[in-house]
């Protein structure tokens, strides 16, 4: 993947996505005691930043794929974004879901016309299910986190934050499947000034911490976290660039992260999802080592059912 | 108060406020079938609107004023506005707030080095205790809405929102004290082009509704809203201007509180305080007869306990 095919993927979706707000707070500047710019993907389509890839993913198919359709297997954002990103252009989508996944989520998903496939909730489950759904209708499958398309997609929030600010010295991003940390990687090597990503993770969900350690994907044996955006696990498409091009993973513990959350709400009123927070408690986690820099932050989406918060 | 004040108030207290930025979202629109602008005073300093009229009153206080302090009575966002607004000046701040005011409130006046003057929680205890402190200390008091410098302030957000939105044909602000709407309502009729300015009222807090309709300063009797905001009733310096200037109020059930604060939160992802919800509750209750117009609406504050949401 190159400079210019990042640069496409903005040209390609940009009509069909919002660009999102840069906003900063004096109050979280003196806590972290940096100058944080945070991208607020929570105000993305449909609420977070998986709309990007979903978005230029199903761009790219041809006239006869689009008639076919697309298939994913999501229990979270990236069901509703690609539900959304078909609609948009008038595709069918399928969508497999685990059979526990939230009614709020599956009507989500059926309000953007998704057509949702119901398996068991175990990752081989929605593997085959998604496969059977392939085979049937002739959809085109898009991987949520380990696509090409989709990790250009993802990358092109980065490419906006560094247009915006040029100068940043870190961009932190919170790290699941892989997609958004790999395209945000991307766009600060080819866009950045020596602009370094790094990402935050769960000690409780930490296979990219442990895969980058042993140099090869590693699984989550338990996925217990708050951050339930976060529970899924790296590819090889997006680990190699992973490897490459982030600088380093901060683990953080689930109390760090629910502190992180409950700061972006009460100081800077906005509603963002657990999984966004691990960014930022990555970052007060070492705040010592990025004092004084000018740092990106990206809050990756604003997706969470109101009548279960967790504090 | 005449146009020239207006800027001269701007011009005043803008190095100490935030311009707040004014948000937009699809879906609200289609949900109101009109085209709405948000003026997010949620996102001002110490989350809310009461900021500005704090720091326009504060700033006109001569040395031997600022000396001797300000004094008020409160128990919500302007007790936290004044004490913030006179520690950016260097004067002591003596709030009045009643004995059962929640402890989150006092901690935040006492984070901004206000001292806090206990008193019992009726309307006559508190304005006599803050005329004993007064006259004890010799502190100059501010009123939180009926002062001609505390509605100059507030009515810069609206100003901010026609500079950057000229042809707005509404302006919705919720209706407590009344100097929120008074300050709107003098920056649609000097700056608008025909822009009406609507008030958004509780039922269970209707005195400026009921007073509109008597032509004198009418009494809540109860004041049982989730809009903890505006349960405060007019006073004699806003209550001309708004009959004047204001073209109507529209008044509101508590469950279309609860319901547009919810479309808030989950459609806009931001966090707005009941009050907030109010001014888009009283549009959505007309909406045929606001359709297709292009409408501003203040939302005046994100100050809420995440612990107790109404939903």
């Amino acid at each position: 993947m190159q400079k210019e095919d990042l640069i496409a993927t903005q040209t390609r979706i940009s009509p069909y996505i919002h660009r999102t707000p840069i906003l900063t707070s004096r109050l979280l500047n003196e806590i972290a005691g940096a100058d944080l710019y945070f991208k607020c993907e929570n105000f993305q389509r449909m609420g977070a930043f998986k709309m990007r890839g979903a978005m230029n993913a199903v761009l790219q198919l041809s006239e006869e794929q689009k008639a076919r359709g697309v298939v994913t297997h999501s229990s979270g954002n990236f069901a509703q974004a690609l539900a959304l990103a078909a609609q948009s252009v008038g595709a069918p989508a399928y969508i497999v879901m685990p059979e526990n996944a939230p009614q709020v989520k599956k009507e989500a998903v059926k309000g953007y016309s998704g057509q949702i496939i119901e398996c068991a909730s175990t990752p081989i489950a929605r593997e085959e299910v998604a496969a059977q759904v392939e085979k049937e209708t002739g959809a085109f499958f898009i991987h949520p986190s380990n696509d090409e398309a989709v990790i250009l997609g993802q990358g092109t929030a980065a490419l906006e934050l560094l247009e915006d600010q040029p100068d940043l010295a870190y961009i932190f991003s919170p790290v699941g499947g892989g997609g958004l940390i790999a395209g945000t990687a991307l766009a600060a090597h080819f866009y950045g000034k020596n602009c370094k990503v790094i990402g935050g993770e769960p000690f409780e969900a930490d296979d990219a911490y442990r895969s980058l350690q042993s140099g090869k994907i590693e699984s989550n044996t338990s996925t217990n976290t708050v951050a339930d955006g976060l529970r899924t696990q790296l590819g090889d498409i997006n680990f190699p660039i992973i490897r490459q091009y982030v600088d380093r993973i901060i683990r953080v513990e689930e109390t760090e992260i629910t502190q992180a959350l409950r700061l972006i709400w009460e100081r800077m009123k906005i509603i963002v999802e657990p999984s966004s927070a691990v960014a930022l408690a990555a970052l007060l986690r070492e705040k010592e080592t990025f004092a004084c820099q000018k740092i990106g932050v990206i809050l990756s989406g604003g997706n969470i059912d109101l009548t279960r918060l967790p504090f």
